[in-house]
């Protein structure tokens, strides 16, 4: 089986499980606890902290909350950096920032959103035009999930605080944190992050966060993560993505030219009769998105599917939708030929040139044989 | 090392992690996924939701929603079943839901908290005295987590149902699911649970709930758990409760006459003269507090913990409160002299006859000592 739906999910990484296994089996205790297992493992956690944020930003600045997914993550920092006046955020969002701002409309919150460049990314004009003096909260995707466009959240939170310096910034970055190699700037205020996108677990995530910003909890309890973030730590969990972390952040550089590589590739070998390319040549070269004329993009995932292939029709979390068509597509303003036959490919660095290949062939071979069979 | 804090965690089921392991490595796959592997994982959940909830209630009836933890089930049943009017709940309450009631209260929601039997029950006359036609949601421990005390909450949800038929019930049962045998009464809308509690991991919780009660979401996103709870599922965490939670309802009879037999014998060993039982004879026996005469708990905490006895001093999640005392020894009317050496000791099925030997042993011999040293 070829897997390529890596944006979705990712195969958690065997020698990180290896080292994280002795937290699963000996050191199952709880952190919160005051013997001196349960403190060590706290103390553990505390330089686990300083290493995960030390890959993205300065350990003096920034803290971090675990959290149990990027979605929580988001929910924080949507619900209790949002509560007041107008919250802008963009047309490509993830539905784990999109689908809270129904909710802070009817908290009384307004809300305003930035339209996109045909790429998905943010129409950067639009955005600022949108911040005024009553705007609490600005929230930018990092890298579109659904195009693998890169806003540069670093250069538009910087514009935010120009335009209202209380404004806080926060940046959704499960798709970028462990694949580009970028410093987070002192005006990104929070930005979150998934570790089963990176070779970690389900259940674990994190809001990277400034130190000195006060923020009020999500979830309420015994007072863990300073009190922002109660239940017990996910301790295995924690450790799985501090050291898939780790991995990534070594090989960052070698592995985004390499994933450019298979993303490239791919672009060559998809035949351009039946495919047009959507993903920018400059974007995340983890993601691929293409339009197959005239089919749907359901039907293909099914037929590649059975022929050996995973591939994705865009965010696995808009699968619950009623939506026909992705509402980021349409933001991207993609026609009505294309829209149906979206394809997400999404990449890995284990993923090799054979497999790229192979995926390429059954794809042309599918969507050319539908075709037939429509004609 | 002896391990008698299993109220706060337990070691993880080896052969339940070799079961669930399959979906650490194999099925990766992301439930979402419209392809095979993910619908299929999809369908393996479905299945998983019924069989966990058979244990407790009737599958036609009840639904549930897999959370991060036992906390953010509590969070849910707590912001989005008491919105309106008042909620009542009581001074026994663990702190994932005791916690809540402050910023229920921000929000205008008025917070009434019943009175505490000496034992931790909450006093039910009392409890029914506060509920009124403004009341929305009552949330009443189901067994202490301090004391073991059970609260009959079938009983008392039917009594909250008389006075008012529109309140919403909610219990935490973190410390009774897989350990007393109970089957939620119709009454009962809410119930939350945790997996590290019996064997099973850190990181996955629930919120069982009646499925024809609507709530709104307390996470939003992709619109998993029926889009009361977004954010990708965290399968291996999910099977693993499945599977611990099979071993525990299988020997639960015995499992529960077992552990009485080890709490009666911790009760006969400790020396009578340096210690008072404070947990009722009629509690879980998986519970048993006990106040230290004259000593505080932390030193006896750490000093037990040298000599190769692991337990706890009250709930692991108020550790990092600010308070001198726990709330819920107050509640209870715990004497001065007592308050502050309480101790936890709680059991599990793999402890054994020989552990809780040494334990005593131990317990008598630190106490009594300190006490010389005081003298």
């Amino acid at each position: 089986m070829i897997y390529l739906d890596n944006a979705a999910t990712t195969r958690p990484y065997a020698d990180c499980l290896e080292k994280a296994k002795e937290y699963l089996i000996d050191k199952f205790y709880n952190p919160s606890a005051l013997y001196a297992e349960g403190y060590n493992l706290h103390r553990e956690l505390s330089e686990t902290r300083k290493k995960i944020i030390s890959h993205v930003a300065n350990v003096n600045d920034f803290g971090i909350i675990f959290t149990s997914c990027g979605t929580e993550a988001d929910n924080h920092a949507l619900f209790c950096g949002g509560r007041r006046g107008n919250v802008v955020t963009t047309l490509g969002e993830h539905s784990a920032v999109y689908s809270c701002t129904a909710r802070l409309k009817e908290l009384g919150v307004e809300v305003r959103f930035a339209e996109l460049n045909a790429d998905g990314s943010v129409n950067v004009k639009n955005l600022l035009g949108l911040v005024d003096a009553n705007t609490s909260l600005v929230s930018v995707i990092h890298v579109n999930n659904e195009t693998g466009a890169v806003n540069d959240i670093n250069a538009i939170s910087r514009a935010v605080k120009v335009k209202n310096a209380r404004t806080l910034f926060h940046s959704d970055g499960v798709q970028s944190f462990g694949k580009l190699p970028f410093r987070l700037a002192q005006t990104v205020d929070m930005y979150s992050l998934s570790a089963h996108k990176i070779g970690a677990l389900k259940g674990t995530g994190a809001l990277i966060k400034r130190k000195n910003l006060v923020i009020a909890p999500y979830i309420y309890g015994g007072g863990q993560e300073e009190g922002l973030r109660s239940g017990t730590e996910n301790v295995f969990g924690i450790k799985m993505l501090e050291f898939a972390a780790q991995k990534k952040y070594e090989n960052i550089s070698s592995d985004l030219e390499y994933v450019g590589g298979l993303n490239s590739l791919m672009r060559t070998l998809l035949d351009g009769g039946l495919f047009k390319i959507i993903s920018p040549e400059n974007g995340s070269p983890y993601i691929l998105t293409v339009g197959a004329y005239g089919v749907r993009g359901e039907t293909i995932l099914h037929e590649v599917n059975d022929k050996g292939l995973i591939i994705g029709t865009g965010s696995a979390c808009s699968s619950n939708s009623k939506l026909r068509h992705s509402r980021v597509m349409e933001a991207c303003s993609v026609g009505g030929e294309l829209i149906d036959g979206i394809l997400r490919l999404s990449f890995c660095p284990e993923n090799t040139q054979e497999e790229i290949h192979a995926a390429a062939e059954i794809l042309n071979f599918t969507v050319r044989n539908r075709r037939d069979i429509m004609a």
